[in-house]
């Protein structure tokens, strides 16, 4: 199964970075198949620091920043147990990692992590049909350079009605971010090829 | 915030039903906006019996089963503890409320329940693509009778990508139910109008 989430790592001189991930985990959440492109902050990051925390979250609004690389400062952390990283309080559990593989060999690679270590902070809200509008519209916009405009204006469209009637502030406010980055990258990608 | 999840209720002789529903939820899940369909057994059995038992799941085969009045038998459940209710022992949390106000002046009701206790079984996965992928298709499968046979199916499409890249066993079995009723019930539906 893959679960779609933050992870958390830090550079060779300490300096954190927050991505969105979508590793794929087996059903004790023991082993995480974490598949960044090499281009990657965290990819680069995991070669320097072979650790770092993965957390399941609900709040949109956090994963919707992550994704367009804005996570608003200053972040609510502390520091993880057993590894040098960092851990988000905002989320729901965390999972902290070791890598004990990297397989490199292509652009998009495959990192196998261990988990060493978790925690619970609160519930997972459950089942919201904005919220999940909010994870699709995050993974839109980072493939707004892989996709057609007129693709991604459709699917963007038909994830507002469920915004509309199920959102709370917070996925409001997620949704509008995730939407305003992906017209303005839209533009400047329409604008670069004229 | 609006919170899908499953509703079990009893009706005067103790038949148990088990359906899906949607409620308005405050930020502490103590009261719940339950909106059934006059038409319904969940709103008939809470009726006669004002008090039931609201899941937070993360089985979406569960939920689709619900969905499509076909729960699977016999159930894992156990008794609520301070209603006459039963509790779904494959949720992640539980709810049990008593109705403090009816309106059912419309079609579609709007039932004020108070929730008397919680409790909690195991965490909720996360997001995950198909599982939400799922819970729309559950949505549509509800839908059948309300919108366009095209307007069903074009959606249905949308949503077997993400089930295709990110399903477990459960989401897989729960998506394939979900679409076998939907297009099963469009062709009876197609076969009445002609």
């Amino acid at each position: 199964m893959i679960l779609e989430g933050v992870v958390t790592t830090h550079d060779a001189r300490g300096l954190l970075n927050v991505a969105p991930m979508g590793p794929i985990v087996d059903a004790s959440i023991s082993t995480l198949l974490l598949r960044p492109f090499k281009t990657s902050r965290t990819y680069a990051n995991l070669k320097q620091q072979p650790h770092g925390v993965f957390h399941v979250v609900d709040d949109v609004l956090l994963l919707a920043e992550a994704a367009i690389g804005e996570p608003r400062l200053p972040l609510d952390t502390m520091p993880a147990e057993t590894i040098d990283g960092t851990v988000l309080r905002d989320a729901c559990r965390w999972y902290e990692f070791e890598i004990e593989e990297f397989d490199d060999q292509h652009e998009r690679t495959t990192l196998t992590a261990r988990v060493r270590h978790r925690g619970r902070l609160r519930d997972f809200f459950g089942f919201n049909r904005a919220k999940h509008a909010v994870v699709e519209a995050a993974i839109l916009a980072t493939r707004v350079n892989l996709l057609t405009a007129e693709d991604i204006l459709h699917q963007l469209d038909a994830l507002a009605a469920p915004v509309e009637k199920t959102a709370g502030e917070r996925e409001r406010e997620a949704f509008e971010l995730l939407t305003n980055y992906i017209t303005g990258n839209l533009r400047k990608k329409g604008s670069q090829s004229r």
